[in-house]
């Protein structure tokens, strides 16, 4: 029991209503498929955004909202020196296409932990935060985690509201129009420690058969656009060699960096975007432009992985005569997060019997950015079969309650220490 | 000199016409990229078809379009029995940013032909006609070639009307659309033989130093689109050896084909377009759809090409796991042309003292539908380079006089026979 708490109010995770919200926020944006698809500001993401701000309100926090859209809860403390605040949080965009939990889990288990402290008329020993920022996903504007990676002071505010999205819209147009460019600076309310619970969106919980992870920290991202420039002929009169392919070549770099990510332990890349031009069944593509994701938990390899990208692109252009160039569209690098923090989610995990791992995140979280600011820390929960940005998104309703009752456990610790 | 000529009166190609009528059809559906696309039946290419109409009403020809929108221009001759025509044409659709020779060449020199006979006087002893064919292309309406195929009998015309778009649009509905939904039926007009005279698209003959091809026959085509079904899944947190990833699975069917046709001596493998589903950077693809065009003069080793497709495609479902099915989207046999045609072709040549091959077409051409009805042959030119479906390509103007001239010469030689 927290020594600021009486005997008898001890702060709960109210379970029901946190996976009512949960369900009743994956319902906005419903896109047919069986998912949901939130883009950061977009129209469906602001009808996200008030349902959070009303549960918020309900809740009698302080709402605040600031220039680059991130969304905060405050619930005031005893000393009212934001400074002092412990938040958590996590963001509420989707991609295309989204499983519910991604994200809003996050925001959502905050919201529960300051409802169980109202709910037991516990007011806490200094301010507790809830945050929801802005366009982690990156799907509409580009880089992902754009709300944190601006709130922490890495990229200018006037940058990433310049960011456009596929039609030139800014984000900063997108905000003026949902209502959600707010007021305040980012970075108004620099915390003493960021907690961020998330499902692991990776199969090794799951596969492991573990149900808290204890993230250490995350892996490192490269992000790249390729663009090809071949020679558009026909397809029927042109014969093999003496081709200049883009499609081929681009063919070529996607297979050539799997069979180097097989070859890693650590390494992985992913293409998930291509497009040919003319893009026509009998002509030979002129020009192939498509992305590259490289991860590794660690900086040297991350490189490393960039370094052979950029091999196979010289050794494919001139195979098959080809141009290339390449674009970097994101690079995080490995971030770790604070001994402390982590520690303090593995004695939670113990205290509950609760078996759990150290881990590092595959994905990129606006913890990582919150980690440049302040004592940082996040706690995963299984995905069931590593699956994630799919409506098939699932963990069990027994976890993603664990999870929140573990993020309360460890922010009474942080209260009491 | 043809015994049916007068000595004064010989038909001549006017080559400043012939070259003035291309470059100004060449101007229809300029598309800022420095070519131009006339999709068939679209606007661009109805003013196209207007240009070719009011050319042959110039030029006092019965114009008659049938229900496929086939455009045909008919100079009567001595005997007035269309079953004993000897036509010449081509189409006047494009590809997406195109040249401005392929198709328009062969309807224009058509024109020129009849043009001869009209400036000398000369009423021929059978009916000359030209032909314009619907669709050749196959970029908006598939399968290509759908004018000629219909017109010979190869697809009912309730289907070939029924052939829908992109945006599900109906060649029937173009047609009706653009005014050349005519109504002759097609077919109406069975020649006793047909001559295409068309810019090669292929390197052989500019690149041997040869003026002119004695066309043999048209290489067989299947053209397919292959779906595969992976799971969608982040791109940061799933393990290489656990992923299902669609889009590198087409990857690998694209090099695997790639190398196929590199250890054939005659099998062509293009893939010219590809999607990716979702489409995101950090999203591993659920779907990947592309086609597959395969080409060879010889129908089994088509059909191992084909197998060899199919065998990849099991072979890759098998190795990462995915679902694959395919479409045949289109399937022309190899087609051989009249021995009689091509032998008149090459003594044309001779006669002139042009240095000629005989030669196979790597494209396919309207003359191979109209090869199922009566004598066929094409004449080809060089395209410098080999380059084509592409704004840059280019035949030299003495090469495109050379050919109608050729074309001329064939003609009267059959007349006489």
């Amino acid at each position: 029991m927290a020594s600021f708490c009486k005997n008898d109010s001890k702060p709960v995770i109210n379970g029901d209503i946190l996976l009512g919200q949960i369900k009743r926020l994956s319902e906005e944006g419903l896109d047919g498929s069986g998912g949901r698809t939130r883009l950061a500001a977009s129209k469906d993401e602001k009808k996200g955004r008030d349902l959070v701000v009303g549960w918020m309100k309900e809740l009698g926090l302080d709402v605040r909202v600031d220039k680059i859209g991130n969304i905060f809860g405050i619930l005031p403390g005893v000393s009212g020196n934001l400074d002092n605040a412990l938040m958590m949080g996590s963001h509420i965009d989707t991609v295309i296409n989204a499983g519910p939990y991604d994200g809003c889990y996050g925001v959502l288990s905050g919201l529960a932990v300051l409802r169980a402290f109202k709910e037991a008329g516990v007011i806490p020993p200094r301010p507790l935060a809830v945050g929801a920022f802005t366009d982690e996903e990156g799907v509409r504007f580009q880089p992902d985690m754009l709300g944190s990676l601006v709130y922490v002071g890495g990229m200018p505010l006037d940058e990433g509201l310049a960011s456009a999205d596929g039609d030139g819209v800014t984000l900063g147009q997108a905000l003026e129009e949902i209502g959600y460019a707010g007021s305040e600076e980012p970075g108004f309310l620099i915390p003493s420690e960021y907690l961020e619970l998330h499902i692991e969106q990776g199969p090794r919980l799951d596969a492991e058969g573990l149900r808290i992870g204890a993230v250490e920290g995350v892996q490192g991202i490269s992000w790249w656009r390729v663009t090809i420039g071949g020679k558009a002929n026909h397809a029927g009169t042109t014969p093999t060699d003496m081709r200049h392919d883009a499609g081929l070549a681009a063919a070529r770099v996607i297979t050539s960096m799997r069979e180097y990510a097989k070859d890693s332990d650590t390494t992985l890349a992913t293409t998930g975007e291509i497009a040919f031009e003319p893009g026509l069944v009998n002509v030979i593509p002129s020009k192939a432009v498509f992305t590259v994701d490289l991860r590794d938990p660690d900086g040297e390899k991350l490189a490393l992985a960039e370094k052979a990208l950029a091999d196979c692109l010289n050794r494919v252009a001139e195979e098959e005569g080809v141009t290339v160039a390449s674009e970097h569209l994101a690079n995080f690098a490995p971030v770790k997060f604070h001994p402390e923090l982590i520690q303090k989610v593995e004695d939670a995990a113990a205290r509950r019997n609760i078996p759990s791992m150290r881990m590092v995140s595959g994905a990129g979280h606006d913890a990582q950015m919150m980690a440049r600011v302040c004592k940082t820390a996040m706690i995963f929960v299984p995905s069931i079969g590593g699956i994630s940005h799919n409506p098939t998104e699932h963990t069990e309703k027994e976890d993603l309650i664990l999870g929140a009752e573990l993020l309360l456990d460890v922010v009474l610790d942080l209260l009491n220490g």
